[in-house]
């Protein structure tokens, strides 16, 4: 199927595993422990508790009781988060409950290689790839299976995944007798490109490329697919979501190459994008990624919160129109800043451009992380921008203003645990010639950079604090780049290497500050980035936005809290002209740069019972107080703004 | 059931009927004359067209094709709007209509006196009030026939309504073998005390201060009756739409005189309040009375739109909590907004205190007004206080940013049509000596004051300026008060009797100015209401409006549209310091008073595809021009905003 006269792209950057990634304590080693003792095993057990785990020893078709149709994904992903930790440092707790885990998934498959919770008759299966979450399921439990083998070596979840993913190759395919089909949640795509990498059987390459080909062609498939179970195709729920472009809601509105605008559901579309990346990139397919690239301009520069999040509403946990971001009732899912996450990583190898890590970086750092409580026990699935507890307009847990301890659709506790377990994989880059850094936190690195091993130590207290310390270990002398990401939202970085000032512009590629010399084992640079709190503006048509500010640190967007600044924070004013202090507090949810300014509200004298009124009120100052938003509702539910009224 | 020994409230107001009040030209003559002209014939055709008006004929007992619930009640609405067009002036083209859908309703009584279209098998009768609008149906007739019969004197509409009640009164109520039932849907109540007051028949204001009594009593109606049903009463919708309060929603919570908060669902909410207020008026009930001035204020003082609008959200068609009145989501259905005017008109009649009257003003000239076009032809459900069309949020047409031809629920249309073209009756009451003038608009109205037949002309230009120019013709001299409202929004009003000044200050009681004299044939009077633009702020607990203000020119709320200030009107900002002048424009939308000012946007230079930027942006000044809110809509689909940022 794949022309072979096509070339891998040239893909300047490969991540380095996160095998050879240590993550030693500060802000991110601090999570990953937590998420490690605390976040893993807690989900280990809710697995166990809902009866997913079981899920895949479902034999009946009775209705009644049906495993819920992401079981199998979840345990997927949670297998993958345990497999994160597993590789870098031994846990033999943790190592049997991933043992047993993969023994669930290894028994529930089919002796033909099918393996999914929810059908059980085989007259049933693939016949609504559009609901039911089949092949969804199926990649998740690959990704797992590849991380386990990777963290582990063993075998045997990867060898079922294999048999699965090659029945799913006899079935479905464009050639004589074969299924036309794809699934209605994209991320068997990726996961297939991933198995490809993992053993080097093309043909699971040539399966996502042929899933990514097919979807939203004509004559339709999840109309033909309807009507073979019976059903009127145009009265399906998926034409009336979005009547002018039937299917959008799963980005099936059209062929893939032919998407500008990123639609539909957030988290469905940020997988497809990445597996299209994936696809792009392996089998030399510049007009796919060529579609990569305008989805991403459409998906970031015009529909991505400020904390890198996508997907304006719960309508669909999707998309809705450029520059359309409430706040209020902002979706941004956490499995959909995630998904952001790993479309960025795939965009950054293809081209090394600052602007990828950059977006990565904030949603990490801010709309990722908001997703799991400081003591990784409970989880938001919506993360807003605002917050009115009082306005009890949640109609599900899905959209409270407060983390949950789990959903009846979990799917964001076990994403959150494999990003924050495998935050490794995102770091580092090597390029023919290169060791890319991406982003800043205490640890090391070892990994081959143009045939020489070089072991690479970070030291810093980022996100506090802007200094960054490397010491590198070639195994022998040699010429490489060390390239630095500088983030867009530093103005002035220094740099010196072996003590020595280094310009940065004059060596500045893309966004990386890339120090080219012969390094030895001892070398040291150090990379300083000054932040200073940046009021953030959005653009003009950013309607929920007008004459208010964001404030941000570094990486980090702040938000303020009723704890710290009293209710009815839409209120507060914050003037231009007001200072912005930075304070470190020890003791506040775990160690925290806090901001504090000057601002006003307005004085209440004389509205008692009065709703409106023409009477001007007067102005009161009060001091103004913010905290990371990723760190908000630790401390209790009340009461939150990211976006401030100000100058 | 009445306790006899209480006596109907002293209630000083009266108002003075349709049949003795003239509107000529002027603002609202103009749209009572398109509303007789165009609306009304228009949603005969329509009714004619859907089947409602045939509805009445329905026999069969097949669920396709069943009429809609409200048919019924949408057919007596809009007999109610032609008896008040017919009862002031002949026409008799509407006549035969009128006389037409009269007939159609006769003819479907059901021998024993049954009304109701949605039901036809005896056994199903009264088995599902809380969602069938079966009472809710028979009270639109009812007060459509009580119009009817006033308007044409012809009393077999009338007749046939006694005839339905005596079938319910026979049903309903709590002595032995009756069904201790009332509607989901409240309009019987205060349709039985119209009745009631047309017919003398005490019966009917038993039965509707039980229907106030009985509701939300425990044991719980609408629960014994799911049961009956075979239904599980805990898994009901109206349990699981507020699961701390079942049947919120429909203000059947709690016993109607233990509610102290305005919630639900709002067109029911304040039809149950009307009903609630005649019902304590014509028992002498304190106690009820007191829980309608407890709803009041919590409708009126922290749930209500500047534009009179009530009902925040969608959801439900609700209120939701105080001070959450989102601009761009906004509800505030037409027919809420109609609801609040009965409210207040009632209100107003049992206390003569100018805060009713100026509730009633504000929706009737902006939220109720606004949902209908100028043409007469198209209607809001929704009225929003800020559009975005961009956005395709609208998710059907009820809360679409255009004004619709019809809905699939079509209960706002004729109840525009009835209110508008039924505007007199909200005009003027009597006092035992004095006639009070609670509108201003051009016309006449004749009536008994204290015994003496009294002619009074009012001839203004109002809303567009604030002079009313008032004289008297008493068929005989006489002594009384001629109690003019000096609405909430005037700071200095100038009042000249027969040419005199006279101080409004000291003549101003519960905010109308009482002149007091002896009267006689040809005596002036001339209020003066200066009507400069108002900044007008909402209470600081109103986070939708923080740092936002309104424009409100004497009784109109205005409002900026696309049209005249292009898109992206959230980023406009209107300095304090800006002047804001008044032009009257005669082409304008049938002559219309603008709004003109100078006011802020931010420059476009260097944001190209930067979605944020920690950049300032330039300020850039623009023009700003400013239309009555109830206008809008007017010129094709585009942004409009309320509340405009600004000092």
């Amino acid at each position: 199927m794949i022309d072979d006269r096509k070339e891998k792209l040239r893909c300047p950057l490969s991540p380095v595993s996160f095998l050879n990634v240590g993550i030693s304590g500060g802000y991110w080693g601090r999570r990953v422990e937590t998420v490690r003792t605390v976040t893993i095993p807690l989900e280990y057990e809710m697995n166990r508790k809902t009866g997913a785990l079981a899920s895949y020893q479902w034999e009946s078709e009775r209705d009644k009781d049906r495993p819920w149709r992401i079981w199998v994904g979840d345990v997927g992903k949670w297998t993958e988060a345990a497999a994160y930790c597993l590789g870098v440092r031994p846990d033999r707790k943790l190592a049997e409950l991933a043992e047993h885990a993969v023994h669930e998934v290894i028994r529930g498959q089919k002796p033909d290689g099918y393996l999914y919770c929810n059908v059980t008759a085989p007259a049933r299966r693939w016949t609504n790839l559009r609901d039911l979450h089949e092949l969804y399921d199926v990649g998740h439990a690959i990704e797992g299976a590849v991380a386990y083998y990777q963290a582990t070596g063993k075998r045997d979840f990867l060898d079922t995944m294999c048999r699965c993913a090659d029945l799913l190759e006899a079935n479905f395919g464009d050639g004589p007798g074969k299924q036309r089909g794809y699934d209605g949640h994209p991320e068997v795509e990726l996961a297939l490109v991933k198995l490809y990498r993992s053993t080097g059987e093309r043909r699971y390459l040539d399966l996502a490329k042929f899933f990514v080909d097919e979807r939203g062609r004509q004559p339709h498939y999840f109309d033909q697919e309807a009507a073979a179970r019976g059903e009127d195709p145009k009265n399906s729920w998926t034409h009336r979501f979005s009547p002018g472009a039937p299917h959008l809601c799963f980005q099936a509105h059209r062929p893939v190459r032919q998407q500008d605008e990123a639609v539909g559901h957030a988290v469905r579309a940020l997988y497809l994008y990445s597996g299209m990346a994936d696809v792009a990139v392996e089998t030399g397919d510049e007009e796919l990624l060529a579609a990569c690239q305008r989805l991403w301009m459409s998906a970031v520069h015009r529909r991505m919160y400020v904390i890198g999040g996508v997907g304006s509403s719960s309508h669909g946990e999707a998309f809705t129109c450029d520059y359309d971001l409430p706040n209020e009732t902002a979706y941004a899912e956490t499995c959909a800043n995630i998904a952001l996450v790993f479309f960025a990583h795939r965009m950054l190898q293809i081209k090394a451009d600052s602007e990828y890590a950059d977006v990565m970086e904030r949603a990490l750092y801010n709309g990722v992380l908001s997703g799991l409580s400081l003591d990784g026990r409970t989880f938001f699935y919506a993360n807003h921008l605002t917050a009115y507890p009082k306005g009890g307009n949640a109609a599900s847990d899905h959209v409270a203003p407060a983390r949950q301890e789990w959903f009846g659709c979990a799917c964001c506790p076990p994403n959150i645990a494999r990003v924050i377990s495998g935050i490794g994989q995102f770091v580092y880059s090597t390029s023919s010639d290169g060791l890319y850094v991406h982003l800043y936190m205490g640890g090391r690195v070892k990994c081959q950079v143009g045939g020489t091993q070089v072991t690479l130590k970070q030291e810093t207290d980022y996100p506090w604090k802007g200094k960054v310390h490397f010491t590198l270990d070639p195994e022998s002398p040699a010429r490489f780049d060390l390239a630095l990401r500088i983030p867009g939202w530093c103005r002035r970085p220094n740099l010196r290497v072996n003590g020595k000032v280094t310009s940065v512009a004059a060596i500045l590629r893309s966004g990386y500050a890339c120090v080219r010399r012969d390094w030895a084992k001892g070398d040291e640079v150090e990379l300083t980035l000054p932040m200073p709190v940046e009021r953030v503006e959005a653009h003009p048509s950013v309607r929920a936005n007008c004459g208010r500010v964001a404030l941000q640190r570094g990486p980090l967007v702040y938000c303020l809290e009723e704890v710290d600044n009293g209710p009815d924070l839409a209120d507060l004013f914050l003037p231009r002209t007001s200072r912005l202090t930075v304070e470190y507090r020890k003791r506040l949810l775990g160690g925290v740069a806090v901001i504090r300014g000057k601002g006003f509200r307005r004085s209440r004298a004389g509205w008692k019972d009065q709703l409106y009124r023409s009477t001007r009120s007067r102005p009161k100052a009060v001091g103004i107080l913010a905290i990371p938003y990723a760190l908000w509702a630790n401390r209790g539910t009340g009461e939150m703004v990211v976006w401030v009224r100000g100058g």
